[in-house]
């Protein structure tokens, strides 16, 4: 069995945005030379999501109101008693929930086995920072 | 390492409805001879899900309203800026975020590995088209 | 290729509550002698959930708020047609969805990959009821 082991950094300028890593992800898919396994890519911060879903602007620009209304940001510790910690990142562990921690891709004939429009993204809920995004391959 | 991948193909009338599919996912484990591994099973269409929960009617019809509650169908493009594509599927792709794209489940000599009331579900929201999901097994 | 399969057992008190089992599932990585590879995480029961984010108790007060609101509580039938079968655990089924059933960790090194933040943790929102945990490893 292979296993392969990435670790992408971001630092995304917008407090809520969405970065396209499928092409990102298709090449560490090519170093591994794995031919058929499994591709886990997961953020691994807690106030970020991967998912995947469609590369259009109107989509996202949806999402980011729909989040907004679902979980809206309020640095107030009263809204978010997370915020009581001295964050004022409170909505931003709910987006990620709605959006997800991680992906698990198939990977056959050393290809991310992919419907005509499966695009994976990069969420970002809090930005300003650098964080990091995980991808692990293992098969043969 | 044993792999196996097969893909299913779904044409659902209703606009949204959930199709019970683990008989065939478990078909597809026997298939493999995969005795210890992972199955994963993902929707390749980004306005569909597959999901774990209960063959209970009543909680479909609870799943639907709900569904309908957090991301309303609207065809307009003020609605959803997605639709200004000249689709009119916004409400689906904002639905299939809530249920997720994909389960990942054990395998344990040489079976399903699952608890009394867990099914595995196709969950569609954009229904009337041909779509496809993915079954892929790993192990030994 | 090894593989490691363990059922942990919950029986939480209170309807709704999150429970750490990051030391647990790192553990559980420890007797299974794997140095890379994947770990399944997943809620057995269709009531409850396995999620990844912060050991913060504000936080998990927020979580069970916001909860609350998506997928109020009623033992009501009209509310939820899942209740007509003599359950009240409509909404729990609700919850559930917007946490999640399951996550999937990469093994590297021999340990849990995981980002600062990062820990596991057991999701009941039906509690007062035995339930399962599944911890699967597959890897090298």
């Amino acid at each position: 069995m292979k296993s392969h082991t990435r670790y992408l950094t971001f630092e995304v300028p917008a407090r809520m945005d969405f970065v396209n890593i499928t092409g990102t992800v298709a090449d560490e898919v090519n170093k591994s030379g794995v031919q058929e396994g499994l591709c886990l890519v997961n953020a691994m911060h807690i106030t970020a999501s991967v998912f995947i879903n469609d590369d259009e602007p109107g989509l996202h620009a949806d999402y980011k109101r729909w989040l907004e209304k679902l979980a809206p940001f309020s640095a107030s510790p009263d809204v978010y008693h997370h915020n009581r910690t001295g964050e004022d990142n409170g909505d931003a562990h709910h987006k990620r929930q709605v959006m997800g921690r991680e992906v698990v891709v198939a990977i056959t004939e050393g290809r991310l086995d992919f419907g005509p429009w499966e695009q994976i993204f990069y969420g970002e809920f809090d930005g300003g920072r650098r964080k990091r995004v995980l991808v692990k391959l293992i098969g043969d």
